[in-house]
């Protein structure tokens, strides 16, 4: 599998550990922003204000081994959102607040600060509450 | 950036080369089964037909250093949905037709067979077209 991934860029939210994390993201949340590094700057061009993106991102610090979590009831890792789960791959889908060169301001993420962006996409009307 | 991909299975479709593949998931197309192998299986307890899941796929056979795309107008990668970009995973919002042991039925994904399975979640409101 060739698998490497690489970060576009960081998310600056206000959670310095996992526990201060919001279960999901909430669109009255917090201002959070993605920063996208240099090199991958052209690649935004036709994103605007409004448009709502799905954003792909790399949850660290999480165990990657369990395949049940919780209790009562016991839960697949696959029936939760939870970050411990063999890809940590953590997926946003919410509206671009503004977008200046390569900084993205959104609100509400769930996720650490400083965490490793992986991918940026126009979300899709089946995957937003305009659906 | 400890970034190991895992397969927890693979999914089947009817396309064998890109060119085959719709530009997007359809509520209407073929059936597809996602098949999760052996030791991810506990992870899918909870999971029920009919529920909303978010799935994550590893697209292989793209350029990964691409940061334009098209002509008239040319878009940076991140506003498209192409599978050509720097991290290829592609992501899909659907209903379980059926799950039964470890194969899950659904409609109208729109990868290659045999493309490798990296996640499944249960999707939240924002992301369905229930939202």
């Amino acid at each position: 599998m060739e698998n490497n991934l690489i970060a576009i860029g960081h998310i600056e939210t206000p959670y310095t550990n996992l526990e201060e994390c919001p279960r999901n993201i909430s669109s009255n949340g917090p201002t959070c922003r993605l920063l996208v590094k240099d090199e991958f700057h052209e690649g935004l061009a036709g994103l605007e204000s409004n448009q709502e993106i799905l954003i792909l991102y790399w949850l660290e610090d999480v165990n990657r081994n369990i395949m049940v979590q919780g209790t009562n009831p016991i839960r697949g890792t696959f029936s939760l959102r939870s970050p411990h789960r063999p890809n940590p791959i953590g997926a946003a889908v919410l509206p671009i607040v503004s977008i200046t060169g390569g900084i993205i301001t959104v609100e509400g993420l769930d996720c650490l600060d400083n965490t490793k962006l992986l991918d940026i996409k126009p979300a899709i009307r089946r995957e937003t509450s305009e659906g």
